[in-house]
C-alpha cells in the first residue's frame, strides 16, 4: 500500500476527531451563551413545572464535564464539591449551592482545561480506555474508550440545552 | 511508513465512524422506546406548558431524519408531506396531521433506510460534501460534509429527547 493511502487515512482520522470536538465545543458554547443572556435571578426558575431549576442544570453540566478530568486520567476534579450537589442528588437536595456567577466561572475553567487537553490528544489516545473500565474488560469491549465518553457527553449537553430553552420567550425558543 | 501504520489508521477511522453511528442509533432508539411506552393519546400532551406536543416532536424528528435522504444524495424524501407539517411550521399550524401510529411507522422506515445506507458508507463518503453545499464552497469549507450533518442530527435528537422526558412521571424522569 502507498504512503499516500496511509496519509489519507491519518488525515481522515484527524479530521473526524476534529469535527467531533467542534460538535462538543459548540454544545458547550450554547450553554455558555444561554447563561450570559439574562440577569442571574432569571436562572432560579424551573425549566418546566416541578423540574430542575436552570441554575441546577448549569451546576449539573459543570459537574459532568469536570468528571471528565479523572475519567480521562488528566487530573482530579477541579471542583469535587459539585459532584454531590449536582450529579448524585436532584435539584433542591441542598440549600447551599454555588451562585450562578460562580458556576459560570467554573464552567469556563473546566471547559478551557478540557479543550486544552483534548487539543493535544492523538487518535490512539481517543481510542484508549477511560479510567473506569479495567484493562480486562476493555479488551472485550474496545468501544469503552475516551471518544465514546466525549460523544455521550456531547449528546448529554444537547439534552439539557433542549430543556433550558423552555425558559426563553416562546417567540425566541427553538422548537 | 509501514503497512502496519496504514492499517492502524484505516482501522481507527472505521472504529471512530462506527462509534458515531452507534451514538446516532442510540438516540433514535431512545425516541422509538419513548413512543412505545404509553397509549397513543398520551402523546397529544404538550411537553411543557405552551410548548410542542409530543406527537409534533415525533413528526419533527421523522421529517428531520427523512431530510437526510436528499441531503446525502440517497433518494427523495420518503414522506415529503411531513416537511411542511413538522419542519417549516410550528405545532398546531395544521389540524390534519398523521396519527402517532403512522408517525411511528414512518420513523422506523426512515431509520432503517438510513441505517442500511450508512452501513455501506466508507470514510471518504462521510467526508464528502452534502447536497446543499456547492463544490466551490466545499473546497473552502471541507467540514460541511455528511459526517457533520450526522453529528448535528445526533445532538438534535438528544435535544428533543431532553424535552420529551418531561412527560415521564417525575420519579422516572432523568434530570
Amino acid at each position: 500500500m502507498s504512503t499516500q493511502t496511509e496519509n489519507t487515512a491519518i488525515a481522515q482520522t484527524a479530521q473526524i476527531i476534529s469535527q467531533i470536538l467542534t460538535t462538543w465545543k459548540s454544545g458547550s458554547s450554547r450553554v455558555t451563551a444561554f447563561f450570559k443572556q439574562y440577569p442571574d435571578e432569571f436562572y432560579q426558575q424551573e425549566v418546566a413545572p416541578g423540574r430542575s431549576r436552570a441554575i441546577y442544570l448549569l451546576g449539573h453540566l459543570v459537574s459532568s464535564s469536570d468528571g471528565l478530568l479523572p475519567l480521562f486520567g488528566i487530573s482530579e476534579r477541579l471542583y469535587p464539591q459539585l459532584e454531590k450537589l449536582f450529579s448524585t442528588s436532584p435539584d433542591r437536595a441542598f440549600n447551599d449551592i454555588p451562585s450562578v456567577a460562580e458556576l459560570r466561572e467554573y464552567w469556563e475553567k473546566v471547559n478551557n482545561t478540557l479543550a486544552d487537553h483534548f487539543s493535544k490528544m492523538q487518535p490512539q489516545d481517543w481510542l484508549s480506555r477511560h479510567t473506569k473500565v479495567s484493562e480486562e474488560d476493555f479488551a472485550k469491549e474496545p468501544h469503552r474508550n475516551k471518544l465514546n465518553v466525549l460523544l455521550s457527553r456531547t449528546t448529554h449537553i444537547s439534552y439539557h440545552v433542549g430543556q433550558l430553552v423552555f425558559l426563553n420567550k416562546k417567540e425566541e425558543a427553538a422548537i
